[in-house]
């Protein structure tokens, strides 16, 4: 296969709100160039022999230069690797995925565009504020902190078009600006009574938002100490968060749950906790390893033919069984003339897995009540 | 499980611009109400007992008014139902999600907002429009069609405000009022030589581009005969599409190509035509069915033992054996004592999900290198 980039956006934050192509596209990359925001559980997507490099820019501490990052793309691509460069949000909305496009573009390297999630309408969203609304909103702008402080082309911000311009306001990393932002929206026109936001880690179970008026959100953003990654919406779509806020009411939000079961293990119960709003946060105290030695094990296994019953007491011990006799050439006709017993329905699944059905399912599921039915 | 309703944009065309929580809640769903502009591939999400329900909006001809939407939403999850709400683009710009949102609150139902990606930044992207750019945009105002000719609370739209806020417009849904939204924008003071473009069908295979400068393009798309569902982009990171129109330029790009494999197989193939930009359109030629009669093969089956060999000639044979075997009460264990042979590589794999492995494979895949090798 030929080389080629893909710039992929890797959503505002939640895992869950990556692309199917997305993520179809780590799976296949041999090279992940990312940003230093990108959640770890999407990175884990990626093949475990791929290369991972963290291009993640600290502000004021830039670990690759953007000139750095568009030469290692045209690198890697013309030797032949899939390179996926994953950004926060979408490449096309600030970030710069513009200018690495352009430079691919001018290296002559196959590229695509693998649009993401943007934070723009996703963390209001998680905060329930929508940008539109029938009424109270029917056009939004969407400007960085940056652009408070110096417009493009011009040497002052333009702030009676951009207070006037739309209903609803959309600051991306404007944190550091937002007193000066939001203090020429006022002398732009902006009414200061217009309800605000700040939503700080949006759609994370560290979400936090702040609420005010036009007037007095800088000051209460400062005293609940918010900092980047925060968004701040404008307008009077915000005083749907009130009734909308969905995601902050959910039964476990905010709380850190650990989750000890072993690594296999731990996913299913993960993400039905993070349904529920919590952050799961994995600790395997279980870990299923092979044994010091394998000898009485395979000693075993040579002579299945005459057993008359082997009793499977975990899904664990399913896998760790077929691969051993995998391993060493077989398969599930050596089990033929032994009865097989298990002890419930996850284990007679793993069976299924390797051809073979469970002859004997106790009605209670445990090893107890398996040696009890075998006896 | 109780009654809830998910909110869930479906992207902006390209099924594969869905999110992973979007695909697992369209996994989950009992209902699923959805937009006329939804992809067939995305619904297929669905599980095959989920109740589809069409709610589409022909514009000027409502199947199901908003208040319909509503009380159908709510009536379900009082059902105890898990109801998937899907809308083109993301649920909460524009497409009145937010209204649903509020309805449910008022209902006391439980919902969650599941983003998408939306068409507002996805379509220009796939037309090689980023939305900022260094030193060409650095903020991007979003409107509809609707927006250029009545003004939320105003008689008349705040022409110069509109003009001036942002470097880059997004029109949406805006075809019919295209003429009257870019004169709009030269009266408010936009120079008419502005680099401007319609995308429509963006992100699918028919998109269709037309560039031209602010004076010019509603003419031009008139000319061209594009129609709704499309977007407007204004702005001079339109003049970056010459050298970053990507989606286009794959090589298959505009091509519907007849794929001819039977539908289990034909998923595959499809997947990796659509990678190079064409439109597969699956029309199974061959479709694997049952015998009409599985008289002889249950007594083949019955006689197992006695043979010394089983040949599968594709993975469907194998799966077919397998179920029927399966169906029977018996096992992988039946195949004691019989050795196996298989044509290639993916009836290799098919075995092994029995918990079989092959004991001859010929070097050359097809049902005569496997007679002969035998023979």
């Amino acid at each position: 296969m030929s080389g080629r980039v893909y710039l992929v956006g890797a959503g505002p934050g939640d895992p869950g709100l990556l692309t199917l192509k997305g993520a179809a596209c780590l799976e296949r990359a041999d090279v992940v160039v990312h940003d230093r925001l990108v959640d770890p559980r999407v990175l884990a997507l990626a093949r475990p022999d791929a290369e991972l490099i963290d291009a993640g820019k600290e502000p004021g501490e830039p670990k690759l230069t953007q000139e750095a990052i568009n030469a290692l793309l045209v690198e890697r691509a013309r030797r032949g690797q899939v390179v996926v460069r994953l950004k926060g949000g979408d490449p096309f909305i600030f970030g710069r995925g513009g200018e690495e496009a352009l430079a691919l573009a001018e290296a002559g390297v196959p590229f695509e565009v693998v649009p993401g999630v943007s934070s723009v309408s996703a963390v209001p969203a998680y905060a329930g504020i929508p940008l539109t609304f029938r009424g109270l909103s029917s056009a939004f702008l969407v400007l960085t902190g940056h652009r408070c402080t110096v417009a493009s082309g011009d040497d002052d911000p333009d702030w009676e078009s951009l207070a006037r311009a739309a209903d609803t306001l959309v600051v991306l990393m404007g944190m550091s600006r937002l007193g000066e932002c939001l203090a020429g929206l006022r002398r732009g026109g902006r009414d200061p009574s217009t309800p605000a936001a700040v939503i700080a880690k949006g759609t994370l179970g560290e979400q936090r938002v702040v609420v005010a008026d036009l007037a007095r959100l800088a000051d209460e953003v400062a005293a609940a100490g918010l900092r980047n990654p925060a968004i701040a919406v404008v307008g009077p779509v915000v005083s749907l968060r009130e009734r909308l806020a969905w995601f902050e009411r959910r039964p476990l939000f905010g709380r850190r749950i650990l989750v000890t079961r072993s690594r296999e293990q731990a996913g299913q119960l993960s993400r039905l906790l993070a349904e529920q709003g919590a952050q799961p946060v994995e600790v395997p105290l279980i870990r299923a390893v092979p044994p010091a030695s394998w000898e009485e094990f395979d000693a075993a296994l040579t002579n299945l033919a005459h057993y008359r019953w082997v009793a499977f007491t975990s899904a664990n011990a399913v896998r760790a069984f077929g691969e051993r006799l995998w391993a060493a050439g077989r398969d599930a006709r050596a089990l033929a003339g032994v009865s097989i017993a298990c002890v419930g329905g996850e284990t007679d699944r793993a069976l299924r897995g390797w051809g073979l059905r469970a002859d004997l399912v106790p009605e209670t599921f445990n090893a107890a009540a398996l040696a009890a039915v075998l006896c």
